[in-house]
């Protein structure tokens, strides 16, 4: 594939930080580039040459091998040089500053900086210092904008459509920046959703974000879509008391088969903690997206290399010419 | 080099999961492939085209460097790009199943994934669940299967043959997944091989193996081969009392230079307890093929990842073609 | 670039071991090469095929992200393979030693080895149990060559000279092995230095190096570049009270803006502690070269292993017709 195949950005993006930055249109062009970075993965030589020469930096402060391991890959798919620094045994351990170590990685000249960071408006803090294009790989509890992505990815390859589309967000909605993007993403592409789950996490106002919320399960059974959150069990230890126990989470909210209605499809942005948010048999159905989402957060993050790099390259173009 | 000038496989393998899955022709094969992966690293251009645009994930639950190391470096000579997950940091912290980590893996359509585990059967487990051809690299006591051919293959190159050679494995075969694996080799391709070591850790039961036992450090005069385990420290710490103390092992069955006689060659898998399981002076005699041995790890394992994608290009064949 | 287009190296060099192991020619022929490295960088396409096919590995037995960073992008950017090994989790830590680990990595015939560790002379030590080129990352308190070529490169860059330039290297002299490689490499290329500090971190014995030291933060007036070492907290907690308090150290030696006089530039080799060894003002004014400083890495580390590089090419190069 080309640069010159596919379509050009409407408008010239640098970053992607929040879903709240794009219009419609931006969440189109990135699945439909998305959707040709499948069809070339079909290809027994799955390597492609666009971001030779290019150089990706994943800034992780959080560990999640699953989208560290996912943008790696996504970044040497399109051959580009990676290189990946954690905070355990980096110089941030050492003290340094995130204004600090983005001058200093903006020294080596990379063209993304990849950022995970457990507080709110970080990756924001680093598109600021530096002169890279930033993706927002998560800040604290705020945006998770290539989930979202992702996630909308999956659902409208499995249904063939997303305007119109009722999805169902079960679980600690209170501490998800999963949830708080996805559903940004979903009123953008012209879909509804209902945040479900007891009180404690899911408290009205969160319909300020654009969605109804409810505490009863059994308003799942209007989605086509039910996307179940991950239980984070250790905001369940001493303390931060949300729910009376995990056992009684399950009870409640837990997705069993008996809760699924046919033609539903379940999602879950992983790892799953079987048992408790997901029941096995759920997991492991035919109605289950779960491993579509990792194949698609692969092809989405290649999408959004791709998305950022090129609106770079157009602001280098003097006006006039473009 | 180019697939046409290597001998094909003799049956369709996808995985390499134990010894006891292959047949003489299938290791013959392997040392086949390595030997010429051997002449062509003696180039300037070390690397070759052969896997360009495959991936090989290293899944890797227990540390260890240099089998990682030896099967990063092997995926990069011959152009695979490359993706190490380890359990620290990862989503098993998290408490995933081992069976949603293989599924999320095979979501990125890797064409290898390296299992290192300490579960029996970890491996396995791993080729059941994915579409990758699977290489073993340790599953507990279980089975070791690079260490074994890398193993056979030193042998070869510094004696010249394989068949009829006698060969003395001496320490802690109870805990051993290399001595298990390599007794079957070595079976396989004519050779013969005795274990060696104080009663709790070489039993007689262990003769099921296809190989004698002593427990008289002695006997190892008449081996072609001594091949010397490591004594695991931690093992013999409080509760695991399998022998008195390590000075008495020292005493009763260290390799000291008075134990070899001339002829002999001494091999280790590394890394080496100097003083305890081996003397200084024989690990830096003439006759100790250490470092052979890992060269050979480099090249075998070469010639493994070769050696099952080639299988998996076979598979997919239809039938009447190939 | 091609190799043609560089200056040879003046004599085969195989190790950047010292700056003591260098002429003054070496130094010039190595920042001669960064700058062309420097050029490189400005184009679209960053990456250089120099070092096609080569592997260097990365041995590190402290913690050090900005310096194995640049060292791993360094190499990438000549399109080598690379090989990082930390002391955490690897064999290091199953109490192989130095030697075998050396051995071992030798095994697989890397081009170059970069050693950082705790202990001085560790990188001469891997020099001699390998056949590969050795970069000394840092040993000890003893030499940290490739900072002090990267400073030496950021100064000129800036101030477009190094012959009768001064140089003030301020804080804690005693325990850095920056300052030793720093003064020597001034030395060499006709730079003057002054220590200054705390008598028990800066003190006369330390003219040995070929400076003049001084216990008076004035004297900082003197000098056309201010160099400021870490503060290296660790140091100072119990048991090792070289200074009576952080608060105190700050009042008496802290670079802060009143402190530095209009023409200066100030250095820091990061990471840094701002309001510790220096205000955050100064740190972020336009005197401070910091990130300049980084940049210098990239380049002079490219450099480095070219150097090293073509060096050992030419030592094969049979008499009489080089």
């Amino acid at each position: 594939m080309t640069v010159g195949e596919l379509r050009p950005p409407a408008a010239p993006r640098r970053h992607l930080l929040s879903i709240a930055d794009l219009a419609r249109e931006d969440i189109e062009r990135i699945l439909e580039t998305a959707r040709r970075m499948t069809s070339s993965l079909d290809r027994e030589m799955k390597k492609m040459p666009t971001l030779r020469g290019r150089t990706v930096v994943n800034l992780f402060y959080e560990s999640s091998t699953r989208t560290l391991a996912s943008f790696e890959l996504a970044a040497k798919r399109l051959s580009a040089d990676t290189m990946s620094l954690r905070s355990s045994g980096s110089s941030v351990d050492k003290g340094e500053s995130l204004k600090d170590t983005a001058s200093t990685l903006s020294a080596y000249d990379p063209d993304v900086i990849v950022v995970r960071h457990p507080s709110i408006g970080a990756a924001a803090l680093v598109a600021r210092w530096s002169a890279a294009s930033v993706v927002n790989a998560g800040d604290g509890k705020h945006q998770h904008p290539t989930q979202a992505l992702l996630d909308i990815y999956a659902m409208q390859e499995a249904l063939g459509r997303l305007e119109g589309l009722h999805v169902a967000i079960v679980g600690d909605v209170l501490h998800s920046r999963v949830a708080r993007s996805l559903v940004q993403a979903l009123d953008l592409v012209g879909a509804d959703s209902t945040l479900i789950g007891p009180p404690t996490l899911v408290s009205r106002d969160l319909e300020a974000l654009g969605c109804a919320t409810s505490n009863d399960i059994r308003d799942l059974a209007e989605a086509d879509v039910v996307y179940v959150l991950r239980m984070q069990q250790e905001r369940m230890s001493a303390g931060e008391a949300f729910i009376p126990s995990l056992r009684e989470y399950t009870a409640l909210y837990g997705i069993t088969p008996d809760r699924v209605r046919p033609g539903q499809v379940v999602m879950h942005p992983g790892p799953m903690n079987r048992g408790v948010e997901i029941d096995a048999q759920v997991a492991d159905s035919e109605a289950a997206l779960v491993v579509d989402q990792v194949r698609a957060g692969l092809v989405v993050r290649m999408a959004v290399l791709y998305d950022v790099l090129v609106a770079t390259v157009r602001e280098r173009i003097p006006a006039g010419v473009a």
